[in-house]
């Protein structure tokens, strides 16, 4: 792992599904000097041989026990449900004391399974950055896509602290501000804060569809608060539909809070409870200035 | 009103409130030559000031009733809840054949209410220009403020069809898109496409705050989707108290129908039925892409 003679923080960076989030961090960590060595592992091999042409590994294999087993830090940057499947598959073939990591969106269930596959001496440590959730191909690819960015890492239980540091002084190195959260605290976050607006974006869809069907009307008046609502409907129904399955529990927690907040605003409205409607829009106002303050 | 000889659509226009909305309107017909006079209207002279040296009217005067009698159209660019009674101050003093119209958010109420005030012989025809919403004063305002905006027009039951034909053309002249609709389907789109956008975003806050103060985690997050979907909660918080208000019967159904869409998909998860939570997603898609041919 970490040395004291030069910069490398790995001698062998593994990262499996090199698109945009794999391919950025194959970049980073080459442009950086993070290690000897990044080998892309894949299924589909003109999808490497451009990750390589593009600079984003060093060279590839198809082969992923022997891909793994050459790595001192394994990234996984799969689909999420496609993740542990992928760690049981080269779980036999790690080195001793190789990190595991993984980019994708839920981590409770992922971190949960990983752990329970991991054999003793190596170490999952679950990861998210906040960085360009579309998996657009390496060919969007580069390496300041973390420059600021947040990256959470989500140790499990039992996580060795060096491994954690380990991981953590990585993340730092492509520039991304690490968060450290238990994978229930990032799950419960991120089930408000980012799977949640998907269901209420798809939701007033829905909706509005039905109005305009009706009316033929409501899509003409397109203000731009329905535009910016629903821009992150955009996204891949596939890649939602399984965030939404691997975060199940914490999103319908999230699902019933906001329909009671609603519930609540829907008995101001009933009642033409006037102070209690402005106080629902100048809250929230507030709030979102904390959150721009907190956020950046 | 509309003449043969010239371009002038009306002799005086008369602009009561002169802010973003009602300035922009007023240098629009001035730029545009729509009028020989514009007159600006209002409380505050200081105000009224700050608009002439803009260029957004020629003069201006404090006395309500004295100014609607000088003017062939009058637009009232008040907060919606000042629409009426603004009306009511001025109503005994308009011109015969005088236009009378509104650039609020709501529109059935005020049309409602308007019209049984309204004068034999003279017209009021309710207007919503899909532009700058924020009211930001005067020094915010310019002349291309409706340059390609919908501008719903919103005639009530007896509206004469040539003061109707005046506004529509008055419309055009200033570059918006004219879009003629009853004031009860201006509201029920209004509802879904805009009123329902600002409750879910700040309902999404206030949930968001709860999560954050329990955590304190949440607002790392800080995912582009959330902060898209909250960005309208800038809002003036009294602006959209009055909004709702004016609108509670169809901002009320708009609400209903979309908990009812979230309880279906929290179904789906309950279930784990991945085909229709693909779907659901999937479906918004499309629905997305539609919208965005459709508001161009």
């Amino acid at each position: 792992m970490a040395t004291g003679q030069d910069n490398f923080h790995f001698n062998t960076i593994a990262i499996v599904g090199v698109g945009l989030i794999g391919g950025s961090l194959g970049m980073a960590a080459k442009t950086k000097s993070l290690a000897r060595r990044v080998i892309g592992i894949g299924r589909a091999e003109h999808k490497l041989m451009r990750a390589k042409i593009r600079g984003a590994i060093d060279e590839y294999t198809l082969d992923f026990e022997n891909g793994a087993a050459e790595a001192d830090l394994i990234v996984i940057c799969t689909p999420v449900r496609l993740i542990v499947p992928t760690l049981d598959r080269m779980a036999d073939s790690l080195k001793p004391g190789a990190i595991v990591t993984d980019v994708g969106s839920t981590k409770a269930e992922v971190v949960r399974q990983a752990s329970a596959i991991m054999p003793d001496g190596t170490h999952f440590i679950g990861g998210h950055p906040m960085a360009g959730s579309e998996q657009a191909g390496v060919d969007a690819a580069f390496p300041d896509l973390f420059l600021g960015a947040t990256y959470v890492l989500t140790p499990g239980e039992g996580t060795d602290l060096s491994a954690l540091g380990c991981m953590a002084a990585f993340v730092e190195s492509i520039g991304g501000k690490v968060e450290i959260m238990t994978p229930e605290e990032h799950d419960e976050a991120a089930a408000v804060i980012s799977h949640l607006p998907h269901a209420i974006s798809a939701a007033l869809l829905h909706l509005a569809e039905g109005s305009h069907r009706e009316s033929r009307k409501t899509f003409r008046l397109a203000a731009g608060s329905f535009r910016d609502l629903t821009r992150i409907s955009d996204s891949p129904p596939e890649l939602w539909r399984d965030i939404c399955l691997t975060n199940a529990a914490s999103l319908r927690e999230a699902l019933a809070g906001f329909r009671g907040v609603l519930e609540e605003f829907e008995k101001a409205l009933e009642s033409e409870d006037e102070a209690a409607i402005e106080e629902f829009f100048q809250h929230a106002r507030e709030v979102r200035e904390a959150f721009l303050r907190i956020a950046k």
